[in-house]
């Protein structure tokens, strides 16, 4: 079915010229005449020449491709993040190609090669839950090729780190249901093996202690945090005894998810029991009460993690500590204000 | 900065064996002995060697990348789309690279450059709002690179398309509105330049036709669909006199923000205005009342688009009619019931 590769050859012999001065046009070289190399270019692109990366890297060493591997593209935080990507990188004349991991390590494993072979220049990650090392991203940081790691991350000599505070944004949640009247607070997250979950976990715990609440493992419900993972939430929620008084969710979609199916049980928010989520996503202002919640700034995170990376494309050097955290507020709405209701 | 391409001679001598070996066992050639092959490749692991796109592909012709140019990733109908591409595509061992052309037309240009030069196999493209013509797939239809449309879709005799009938499926929207009593139905959608578009707004106007309801242009608003275009939306219904009493939206997050904003005015929904909105979102079951909207099968949409190029790289031909459709259906849920409210 495919057609044979377009050569230099074939477009020399097309325009009758030396395949030399083809070369010479399609590596940039001043010696061709402008005219000469226009209709060497229009040749090839109408003949559907493609570049030679293998030659052309060993010149320049330049695709001006960053790669970007997130776990998962199904949330507004995420295509905030690549918005603030992609809003830098084209400024910059880079293009980004992304692939998802699905949130499994081996996924991620073949998505790191993928990139690798196509010879990004930089590489951008948010890892998968289930990642358990980085040392699929070892070739690059061989070669240089540098990798930042974004929201989800893991510390490495050859990288930065670009996240919020999760552990204090946590801690500042929790602390508000507490300062509402709350005594029972469940916390709905993901299996705490990312730093965004177990920082999130920290804080959590951090605010029942400093207000002389007692930890509970049972309030800690693990969850896929989507939407309906919430709906599930909900319904070991209304099976504990005494009911809990107060929700901290570790994202948005699986809060309202959560408020939702617990309102067709006929809790009433906040009054009987208050929500805090976690993104803010556009839901949290359609769910009713509105959903207070940590503004997460993903076009901010997206944005800073891409100039970081083409800084150091353009010889910034990467130090061994980097880590550069970025503001995120807590956005008090109507689901936690239960003092006032 | 970069370190210099790790080449087959450099593998060569660090395991003190020929070149000539080296690239035979790269090149899969049974002659090298199983035990050399592994030594090879686990050597050119460890170095950082990046296999040889042009010479591979002179070759094979393959590198198992699909390609996958949208307009948008920040809708839950995309992210459904790319999860049943990614879900086909992996069990035929097959990866993804995904671009946005963030409704640009020039983006998306540059996107299939890209994808051309990194050799992907096959192509699955929606277009931009923007896009005037598709001549930048030329060079795929030319060396016979498969070329798959989606959702948003123009025509090709070398082209494939899967999509649902947008027509028929915004004939029942409006025709049920109607049926629930509403007379002065507004229409809120994009600007009328892709397919998806154009088609919704002609089966508006058909079941207005025929239920000999007039046409009148200025209930058509323009808007890009998101939830914040929504509420803009509101602020214009608001100002008709008199009051429209149904509306059509395009998509689900822009007639949830419409819906929050004409409440947070006093609007009665559906008694005052009824609802029925585009593509069934999670958002549809968390707006009160629920959202009324033609369910849009995102998931299989991405997956026959995956399945149908996967066959063609298998071999099976490409037909100059094809069009695949998928079924929709309209999910009647409290936004529209007017009669019975």
């Amino acid at each position: 079915m495919l057609q044979k590769e377009v050569t230099i050859y074939d477009i020399a012999q097309k325009l009758n010229i030396s395949s030399a001065t083809v070369s010479r046009a399609l590596n940039d070289d001043p010696v061709v005449s402008k005219k000469t190399r226009k209709r060497i270019f229009d040749a090839a692109d109408e003949m559907g020449y493609r570049l030679n990366h293998f030659a052309r890297n060993l010149r320049s060493q330049k695709t001006n491709i960053i790669g970007v591997i997130v776990p998962r593209l199904n949330s507004y935080f995420m295509s905030a993040v690549i918005s603030g990507i992609e809003q830098v990188a084209n400024s910059e004349g880079y293009n980004i190609i992304i692939s998802q991991s699905a949130e499994q390590w081996d996924k991620e494993i073949a998505n790191a090669k993928t990139m690798f072979n196509n010879r990004v220049d930089g590489l951008l990650v948010s890892l998968a839950y289930d990642t358990k090392n980085i040392a699929h991203f070892e070739p690059f940081f061989k070669r240089n090729i540098p990798v930042i790691f974004f929201d989800r991350v893991e510390e490495h000599n050859s990288s930065t780190n670009v996240l919020i505070d999760n552990k204090r944004a946590a801690y500042e949640a929790t602390k508000h249901l507490i300062e509402e009247g709350c005594k029972r607070i469940v916390h709905i997250t993901a299996i705490p093996k990312r730093n965004v979950y177990t920082d999130r976990l920290a804080g959590y715990k951090l605010a029942l202690a400093e207000h002389k609440i007692k930890f509970k493992e049972e309030y800690v419900v693990i969850s896929n945090l989507g939407q309906e993972d919430g709906a599930k939430a909900a319904e070991k929620i209304l099976h504990m005894q005494p009911l809990p008084d107060g929700v901290f969710v570790a994202n948005d979609n699986c809060a309202v998810g959560c408020m939702v199916a617990l309102k067709k049980a006929g809790i009433r928010i906040p009054q009987d029991i208050a929500f805090v989520g976690f993104n803010n996503d556009p839901v949290a202002t359609v769910v009713e009460p509105n959903l207070t919640t940590v503004n997460y700034p993903g076009y901010q995170i997206g944005a800073v993690a891409a100039r970081n990376l083409i800084n150091h494309l353009k010889g910034a050097p990467m130090y061994t500590t980097d880590s550069i955290i970025l503001k995120s507020e807590l956005i008090i709405r109507n689901s936690s204000k239960k003092s006032a209701s």
